[in-house]
């Protein structure tokens, strides 16, 4: 049997955290549209906004699989492995799927066609490949990446005229199908003044698009800057950390005056709390339990001693699982529904705990690390100087998944 | 095709690390050998000294079956997962295996006799599980493990008799076979007070252990104090971590005066430089580039802002392959062979570094991140607050592993 360790991933969280999401934007919307109508300006009515529950990373540790299952009523799949699509196509998914990276090698291209998978064009050697293919197969999607500031992927926004006809031009022999546009925000989360510069930059040029959709909100832009969603004829948001419930982004709705028919401004926007819901809980057992006396250490480098008699359990996890060996004396867990925190230094397959006050604990005693009747994993990400992103995506192979 | 990052992991520098340690204690021993000679105390002979190769946590980022490859002269295999052991057994492996945390379940008895598992006993339910074991199947090797000062797992030297009266009763029964005893040190690395207070609290003991090993030198303690090697009249050490070509520790070896006939002084041991090589490199391509100017930013979080132009490459690894989020501004690469450093915050699937001093580099060229012709992996941990063995450990499931 395996060691007692081990992440239960919860397609039903899954699934309501995305329900949330795309409902959260709907209200958003409709309050949005409501406050543009009490100005008497027209808005001839909503336009369509769908989202791409963002997979990659094995589904950020939760098993591409379990998302394909947790994220079906997404509207599409976000991903950066081609082989991952490949996996969701094999398994049934017949929505949209898009290559957030695009592709990266001239092999790819019959795969994407085969299985067709939308994907990014963010450099000019994927255009220079797409040139060099062959019509046979079906008009390849692609959404046209732009850098609204990031420096990571993508285009200049005074490149789009070049680029997209080019593209038109593969159109036209067949090789590429609808052409949209994208970006990705640096700081979404934090600086308004950027968003505001990024979404003029990347809202100037939308307009060449006018077969294809737009997506440029990630989880934090989606939230925070909705009025974002209501841009161009098909709007496609991505959220990705949220829908695994960790939400390390202020969910503050922000007004956003950007180039566009958006008016509404902070004050008419009034949403109730998200409720997001935790999809993977680290669960291990005590497996050895110390009677220590005042005095004694704990762990690798004795960083933790005693200053009385404590009763001390280890625990079967350790950074190799993923848990972070940063976590300092003091991050919380659970010891069957009790609080209670990590003493000494974490090892690679052990770590302990102070069960000190816990007189029920033993050897067996189910200890929450993060998820579901423990700590949420942003709580542990901000005490070990760690996201919640990094700790779920680390989650090592070795750990068995619960699917529930 | 897959992204362009792969792990190349080397069997042969495995097998050329272990050949350093097993050379290096016994260049230690004999000095110690000649030491107590030239003292004219008698010194019968050295006793056997045995190796077993610490291969947990998928042998540390490497995978198990390439360990069994590099490590195939060690004299056995230490590890903490069954399902582990059962894949070497099944593999060809015939000689010992040690479980470092002994089984967890009553179901892993007839797991631990059908391979010939040798088990660590550390806690007394263990000790209950095998009293409820039927005596089918072939007597189990077990190692008693001690606790002396980690507090993590094991039992105290004064429980020896106690534990050791219970398992010569299993002996008898054909449950238990040969009863060796173990410990791990918590600072074999750093404390030289503790080292002589723990080695004296289990050299106290070991002559109760007539018929088996006795094992308490990890990496560190084996290189540290090679007097410990000499003990018992069998000895097994436990190098992991320097196997895999990270030294994170000091490696001047230091006199020790325990319990025992050792007598040498540090000064009379005098080694060449250790040379281990690093057995997984880690290389991505550059998938994009940036021209920039003085005031853009680059990344999330805009924490690099440059200022003067730079020529940013984007490098398809991120946090998400192991990467560490953590690694800072400076953190170095290399390029094509030419160093260079990251810029910018490290992202879920890529990181951005500054090639510009290296105009020849371009898309597809190859980075290395660590090892082999890049920076050590100990480096590159040091820059961000991490150790060699957490970030091997994390190297993601999706980074493909390229055996050499």
């Amino acid at each position: 049997m395996p060691r007692p360790i081990q992440a239960v991933i919860s397609t039903q969280a899954m699934a309501h955290n995305l329900a949330q999401v795309q409902e959260r934007i709907r209200t958003l919307q409709s309050q949005i549209a409501a406050s543009v109508a009490s100005q008497e300006k027209t808005l001839s009515c909503l336009p369509s906004v769908k989202a791409f529950a963002v997979i990659k990373a094995n589904a950020y540790g939760h098993g591409t699989l379990n998302a394909l299952k947790g994220f079906a009523q997404a509207d599409g799949l976000g991903m950066i492995d081609i082989a991952d699509a490949v996996l969701c196509r094999d398994n049934g998914w017949t929505k949209p799927i898009l290559l957030l990276e695009g592709f990266f090698h001239a092999e790819d291209i019959e795969v994407l066609q085969h299985y067709h998978i939308t994907t990014a064009i963010h450099s000019r050697y994927q255009l220079e490949l797409l040139q060099q293919a062959k019509s046979v197969g079906k008009p390849i999607d692609v959404m046209m990446k732009f850098n609204t500031g990031m420096n990571r992927l993508g285009f200049k926004s005074y490149q789009a005229l070049d680029i997209l006809t080019d593209l038109k031009h593969l159109q036209v022999q067949g090789i590429v199908g609808r052409i949209g546009c994208m970006s990705h925000f640096a700081n979404a989360d934090l600086d308004q003044d950027y968003v505001v510069q990024a979404a003029e930059d990347i809202l100037g040029v939308k307009h060449l698009f006018t077969d294809g959709p737009l997506s440029i909100c990630n989880s934090a832009a989606s939230v925070r800057y909705p009025q974002l969603t209501l841009q161009h004829h098909e709007n496609w948001v991505r959220p990705g950390i949220c829908l695994y419930g960790s939400v390390p982004f202020d969910t503050t709705p922000i007004a956003l005056t950007a180039e566009g028919n958006i008016t509404a401004t902070a004050s008419v926007i009034d949403l109730p709390d998200v409720q997001f819901q935790p999809t993977m809980t680290l669960i291990a057992d005590i497996i050895a339990v110390q009677d220590i006396k005042a005095g004694d250490s704990v762990g690798y480098g004795s960083t933790f001693t005693a200053d009385k008699p404590m009763r001390v359990a280890v625990i079967a996890c350790g950074y190799a699982d993923g848990y972070p060996r940063s976590a300092p004396f003091g991050t919380p867990v659970t010891v069957d529904g009790v609080p209670a925190h990590v003493v000494g230094r974490v090892s690679m397959d052990m770590m302990n705990i102070d069960i000190s006050h816990i007189p029920s604990a033993g050897i067996g005693s189910k200890v929450v690390l993060w998820g579901k009747g423990g700590p949420s994993i942003d709580e542990v990400a901000d005490k070990a100087g760690r996201i919640g992103y990094e700790m779920m995506c680390n989650l090592a192979r070795r750990v068995p998944l619960k699917v529930v």
